[in-house]
């Protein structure tokens, strides 16, 4: 008898909306949706949610309350029976990440874009990955780098199979892969960097704070993720995407700044800067990226500005927000490449739903 | 308590010694190797086979046989029991192919990089399918297009997660990939067609009978394989790939050449017409590349050469015999695009092993 799935979900923002209504759309689907949480309120259903979730959820008084989650979800999913349950984490939240091991301890999945859960302290990690072996459970994150696109699977999948990782290198995030698309290109000229900024901040590229991409954590908390998915000795970064060796691109003199529109407005004060990048880059008819690299044999992690030929698969075949990944390995010696949207709510969704189909 | 699998590898060529030799290096595998067998013996251990294999399966007197491998498979399976078969199809044998429905509704799971199978007429495909139904087991072939690239994973997810289906579009066959890599460079000169293919004939790239490459029937038997994974309404190629729109690069007069050494020592006399194509594509800055397209609003599948811009990923970044496969979807406007080696006893093998792993 196939099993069946009470599935719970918590955070229904862009992700989870869309997640929602993919989930909801599936055709015969072994997956019951039994509950929603948003940072404010709660709902539980054992008879299975539908399309009216949101008017549940706003009329619901229950708040947001994980040990009691845990606990409904285990009631409707008894020992001996062939009903597991899962958590699907669509927030970006710090706190619903340290709950994770609960979950997994308990033998409920965990699916998650939300990559805080991955790339934080190594503690968590193993806690993570403790739990997971005691309550014969998964936790499955496919969404938590380039979105729907196939990386940590095939990562998953050479390791498995038992090649050996020589190199990842990437552009692994979207605003990143935006910005140097639209500054450095194969001839040299353009705008000038912090009116390729504002323009990606105006069009909603950028978070709020653009510093808060320009630092390069988020490509440091990806880099925490794949490495850690790695068997070969690399450093073990303790503090998670903090113990990552990041080239920032947020000038020193910028960065207190609080408000994001005040860091766009004193950002032309270092066009300079990235304009003798980009000519030095052109002069070796190369482009600037920002890119993750692991190297396995000089173990190193490190998110940087690297320059690349003007005819290499970083510089011509990327375009949009695209990001693109290529892994190095024993038996790939010309690289195994995934290239694509890394972010965007539709295919993170659908990178979150293939997690869960794949529990099936 | 996790399930036990017992596996039993038919062929053992390039694909299939490479396959056991990765089996049996993996870590505490939850798969027992069973049964092995060539084109000319067969040898079975219910205690399970290690690496003294082709000495036991030398020292065998059995004949290979089909269906008493898979009543010999069932007395080592009872119903009931968290005991699963497996059967690995690493030949190109049609014959093989044509078992696949009996293993399947017996509760055998088939793996295999064989393209037979899935790329011949509609009944057989139709019959795997029923097979699958009725025996609740799975047919996998991820290494049938691509080798060891997560091409089929691919595609199997996008249309399991709602999205839809625009074009797939690639360079599917590592030979063709190599010969027009060589031969169609964006500078729009270079050898000649015939020297290009004699080199890729020496080099061990081709076929025995280059002719075998050059007809397209390759790049034929992968968009069927393809196209029978999509949901959306296209042809349905009734006799497989033989159904599908193929511009073959054999001449006319060599059509009927049995001798694979007299078609390159005549394939020269054609070199004018592939000079011509190259230098009409330079004349517009773009290069040629046999590719196979599947367009779903005017329900295309054809492998045909076509002309592709300078800057275009398959005209850049491909080298060597690199497969590339672009997908274009509701979600992925810009396309999702996998590349690397389509070729090769070790990531093939690995797509084979892929696959095994993921019915654990
Ligand atoms: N959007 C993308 O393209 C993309 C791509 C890859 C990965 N991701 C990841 O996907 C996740 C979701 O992204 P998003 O764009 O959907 O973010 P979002 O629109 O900001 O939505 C976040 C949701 O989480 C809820 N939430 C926050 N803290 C919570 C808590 N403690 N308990 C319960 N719910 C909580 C919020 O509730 P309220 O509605 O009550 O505020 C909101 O519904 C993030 O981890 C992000 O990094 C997103
Ligand atoms: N090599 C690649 O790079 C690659 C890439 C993608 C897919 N594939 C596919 O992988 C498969 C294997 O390729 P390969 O390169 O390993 O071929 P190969 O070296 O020619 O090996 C074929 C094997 O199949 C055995 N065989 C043939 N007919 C058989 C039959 N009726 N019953 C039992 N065994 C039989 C042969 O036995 P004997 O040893 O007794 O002759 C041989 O061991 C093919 O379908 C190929 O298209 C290969």
């Amino acid at each position: 008898m196939p099993a069946l799935y009470n599935v719970a979900v918590i955070g229904v923002g862009l992700v989870g909306k869309e997640f929602i209504s993919q989930l909801l759309a599936l055709p015969q689907s072994p997956f019951r949706l039994v509950s929603i949480t948003s940072s404010k309120k709660s709902y539980f259903s054992s008879n299975g949610i539908s399309s009216n979730w949101k008017q549940l959820l706003e009329a619901s008084n229950a708040k947001p309350d994980f040990p009691k989650l845990l606990t409904d979800l285990l009631v409707q999913t008894p020992r001996g029976q062939p009903v597991r349950a899962v958590v699907v984490d669509n927030t970006a939240s710090e706190s619903v990440a340290a709950f994770y091991p609960e979950f997994l301890k308990a033998e409920i999945h965990v699916i998650t874009p939300n990559k805080k859960g991955w790339s934080g302290e190594l503690s968590l990690w193993q806690k993570i990955t403790l739990a997971t072996k005691e309550g014969e459970s998964k936790m499955l994150g496919e969404a938590t780098v380039g979105a729907g696109l196939p990386i940590i699977g095939t990562l998953k999948n050479l390791v498995a199979t038992g090649d050996k990782i020589i190199k990842i290198e990437g552009v692994l995030s979207g605003t990143m892969s935006y910005i140097f698309n639209e500054f450095s290109t194969p001839n040299g000229t353009g705008p000038s960097f912090s009116s390729v900024v504002r323009t990606a901040k105006e069009q909603g590229y950028t978070e709020p704070h653009p510093a808060d991409d320009l630092s390069g954590a988020d490509v440091a908390r990806k880099l925490t993720i794949l490495s850690r998915h790695i068997q070969e000795l690399l450093p073990l970064l303790p503090h998670g995407y903090t113990s990552v060796e990041v080239s920032s691109l947020v000038p020193k003199e910028l960065e207190d700044l609080t408000s994001g529109d005040e860091f766009v407005s004193r950002l032309p004060d270092f066009d300079s800067h990235f304009e003798n990048l980009r000519s030095d880059a052109a002069k070796d008819r190369q482009v600037l990226r920002f890119v993750g690299i692991i190297d396995v044999p000089s173990k190193t992690i490190k998110a940087s500005l690297e320059k690349y030929p003007v005819n290499h698969p970083f510089a011509t075949s990327l375009g949009g927000s695209d990001n693109i990944i290529a892994f190095h390995t024993h038996r790939y010696q010309r690289p195994l490449i995934v290239q694509g949207a890394g972010a965007g709510a539709a295919v993170t969704a659908a990178g979150v739903l293939g997690d869960l189909l794949s529990l099936v």
